[in-house]
Order: C-alpha cells, then sequence, then structure tokens
C-alpha cells in the first residue's frame, strides 16, 4: 500500500484521529500542514505522529518567497519537518509580489540556494512544487515540470526535489519527456483531479482520482518508470469534502484511489 | 493609432453604436464576434459595417472541434469571416470532449488541416489562439503558443497563424523565444489583463491593460520586433465592464490603451 492521506484533504479532521483513521486504513503514510498542525499545537503534534509509528510523508508548505520574513519562515518551516520526522518540505514558490515574473522566478532560484544549507544540516528535502499557471501571479511562479527541474539542478538531489501534483501538471504536453529526465529529483507525488467549472479563487475545486480527466495511472506509471517508489498522497482542496466526516473521507480517497490506479 | 477594439469588450453594444464609436475616436478597427453578430443581424452587420469604412480585424470563434458538426459550423464561420470582410477567424479549438489530452490535441490538427482548402478559397486566414491552461479541459486544448505554432507549421503562412492574447500567455517563460521564431505566423494580437482573485468559471475575469500584472509593453515590442504592424484589439471578458455604457467602456479601452502602451 502506497497511499498516504494528505492532510489538507480532511482539513478539518483532528490529527490524532485522522492518524488513528490511516493506521486503520492501513495507509503509508500522512503528509502533514503547517496551519493544521499549529492548530493542533505542534508539540502536541510531534508526540502524537511519534507515538502512532505512522510515517509522515511530507509538511506543506515552505516557499512564499515573495514575503517579507521569508528566510526565517522557511527555516522554521525546515526544524519543523526534522521535528514531526517528515523528510520532504514542500515548496510553494509564492507570487509576484512587487516584482517582475523574471525577476520573481530568480529570486525563488537565489531563495532555495540560501536554503540548502540548512536543509541539508536538518536531513529535510526541499521540494519544488510546480503550481498550475492560474496561480502564477499571487501563489506561485513556478508553473512547470521544467521550470522546477531547472531550479533543482544546480543543488544535490538529496536536498532539493520536486513535486510531481497531477492537478498542476497534466495540462503540459512536455511533462512527460520531463518525468523521464526527473530522475532521482521526485520527492513527492501528489494525486487529485481536474474538475470544472472551477470555483471562485479557483484554489477548492478539487476532484478526488477519478472525479475529472486528469490520467492517474500514467503519472504513476511514469514516476514509477523513473525509479520513483515513494508515498502517493492523496492532496485534495475541496469545501464540499472539507463538511464532511473524516472517516468518509479517508474512505472515499481510499476507494477513488484503488478504482483510479488499481 | 493601431488599437482596435473588440466587440466582446463592450458586449451589450450594439453594433452600429460601436462602429460608429470606434470611427469617431479614430481606432484602426473593429473586432466582432459571430454570437454579437448574429444578435444584430448578420446580413445588416454585414451592410453596417462595409458601410461604416471601419475595417474588421478578426471575427471570433471558430473551433470547438469537440462537438458534433464543427466541419460545417467551421465552414460557416470562415463565409461569414469572408462576407464581413474580416480577414482572420480566430479559432477557440475545443476541449477534451471524450477524448484523452493527446488525442484532442492531434484531433485540433486534422480539423484545421480539413479547413485549410476552404479558408484559402474564401481569402481568410485562421488564427488560432493558446489559451490560457486553465482552460484546457474544457475550452480550448492548445496551451502554449509553442503548440499553436507547431499546428500552424504544415499549412501556408495565408492559410494558418496565431492569435497572441496576453491574457493567456504572459505566464509561460518560452513565450519570448517564441515570439522570435513567431515571424509572419501573429494574425493577431490581443490586450487583456491578469487580474486575482479569478472568479468562479474563470472566464470574465479579465482586467484593462494596466490593471493586473500582465508586461504589455513587452508584448507590444515582441510582435513588432518580428515584424507585425497589425491592429492592437483590446478584448476584455469583464461583468462589471459590460454594464455600463459602450462610450465609457470605448473611452477607458482608449486610455488604458495608451497608458499601458505609450
Amino acid at each position: 500500500m502506497r497511499l498516504a492521506l494528505n492532510q489538507a484533504t480532511a482539513k478539518h479532521w483532528p490529527l490524532d484521529e485522522a492518524i488513528a483513521g490511516c493506521l486503520g486504513a492501513g495507509l503509508a503514510g500522512i503528509g502533514l500542514w503547517r496551519d493544521q498542525v499549529a492548530d493542533f499545537g505542534f508539540d502536541r503534534a510531534v508526540r502524537a505522529v511519534a507515538a502512532s509509528g505512522l510515517p509522515v510523508t511530507s509538511l506543506c508548505r515552505g516557499g512564499f518567497f515573495q514575503e517579507d520574513g521569508w528566510y526565517d519562515d522557511n527555516r522554521r518551516a525546515i526544524d519543523e519537518a526534522a521535528a514531526l520526522g517528515a523528510p520532504v518540505l514542500v515548496l510553494v514558490s509564492g507570487g509576484l509580489g512587487a516584482r517582475t515574473l523574471d525577476d520573481a522566478r530568480a529570486h525563488v532560484g537565489e531563495a532555495i540556494g540560501r536554503l540548502v544549507p540548512h536543509a541539508l544540516e536538518a536531513g529535510v528535502r526541499l521540494a519544488i512544487e510546480p503550481l498550475h499557471p492560474m496561480y502564477c501571479a499571487d501563489r506561485c511562479v513556478v508553473s512547470t515540470l521544467g521550470q522546477a527541474l531547472d531550479l533543482a539542478a544546480p543543488h544535490p538531489s538529496a536536498a532539493v526535489g520536486v513535486v510531481i501534483d497531477t492537478y498542476h501538471l497534466w495540462w503540459d504536453d512536455r511533462v512527460w519527456a520531463q518525468l523521464e529526465q526527473a530522475g532521482d529529483r521526485i520527492a513527492c507525488f501528489q494525486l487529485a483531479d481536474w474538475v470544472t467549472p472551477l470555483p471562485e479563487g479557483v484554489l477548492l475545486g478539487r476532484g478526488l482520482p477519478g472525479q475529472g480527466c486528469v490520467p492517474m495511472r500514467r503519472f504513476r506509471d511514469a514516476v514509477d518508470a523513473v525509479g520513483f517508489s515513494g508515498p502517493i498522497e492523496v492532496e485534495i482542496f475541496n469545501e464540499a469534502l472539507w463538511r464532511r466526516p473524516g472517516p468518509e473521507i479517508l474512505a472515499d480517497v481510499v476507494a477513488s484511489y484503488h478504482a483510479a490506479l488499481g
């Protein structure tokens, strides 16, 4: 079983209950979010995770490099990932802020370079997540896997990898060739499906695997083909899903995962 | 004066009044939409345009190749463009329909190939418009200028060109190099600005030049650098703008155009 629940899929499920649910369902682990961990209580979360034995697959999110204080905040995020036992810190690199697009993208590269020593020291891998181009202005100027791989290239693979999230990459005709070149850079693999019409703000309209048009098996086969054997997170931002009880969400995640990839 | 008003920017302005407004403001022409022309009355529109002497810069839209009846409908669109004196028919190529993404993109190429003879005969240039990747599933599987240029390449430039719409292309790090290669393929150049947050459905949230983050001058300079000297349409889908009187919309279009490109 490679399936892991990303905590954002069940945003209102208390962490201890989510951990118990994942263990009960035989999942490979859980991906955590800093805001949800903070809501639960950071020290309490560290203890709950450690006591459970459930692997933490990733921590979201570092990044947002356009904001003042990005350096200190990302160092803290690395430390939090280490304390939680998360091998990977997902970087959502931030929008334009006051910069032009070219300058904002260059700044992301510089920022990651400045964080690499601390990440190596902490044993946490930075994972650059390309987000769909519709987020380029305000959320993430890294819009394609090609850009993410170029940003990672100057650094050791143990320090900087990339996130493959099907929701963000499915539209790109070049993604299959880029995946063939991704090699050991794949640090995190996440499933979400593309569903239309998009809601206002375009953040909370994602579908469970199989609800939309993304070829999930093609992505799974492509990451496997370059040697990725890690967990497969299901990460769905969807307000209607969030309103349901955690155990129901988890049951749907498990069922949709098997239906889409089985 | 290269500015042309795309009719979609003033969706509820009757065509005869819009033509008079454009002539009064010294514009280079007007870009038309088939649905708005049909609402006004096709024959009446043909007469109004011809009598005015105002150039028609383009007709939107052909395409939607995923739909049954696409061949006949696109032949009609070509004929309508010819009757209206529009040198260019803009193609919005359509979404996935029942196809996979690869198959849908291949189908677009085949469809365009089937239309080329009729377009040449009618003296109407087909202009492939890459739409932002957020429209890939349901509106246009052609998502980048690179894809549009590849689709155009097998055909004579007089028969098939591309549309450069700033709203759809600004996020793409490769667009500047692709524009350098676009040569005489540029058939239509349209300005719209990227404004967040995006509204539900992501269609009607575009901004006037200068209201968002798109580098308008860089685009203008890039198309000019490869020899494009045609009209520059302002095409804004925005419900708030549409509610205003046509003359006010036109005044804002003129002012924002000069502020953004002057």
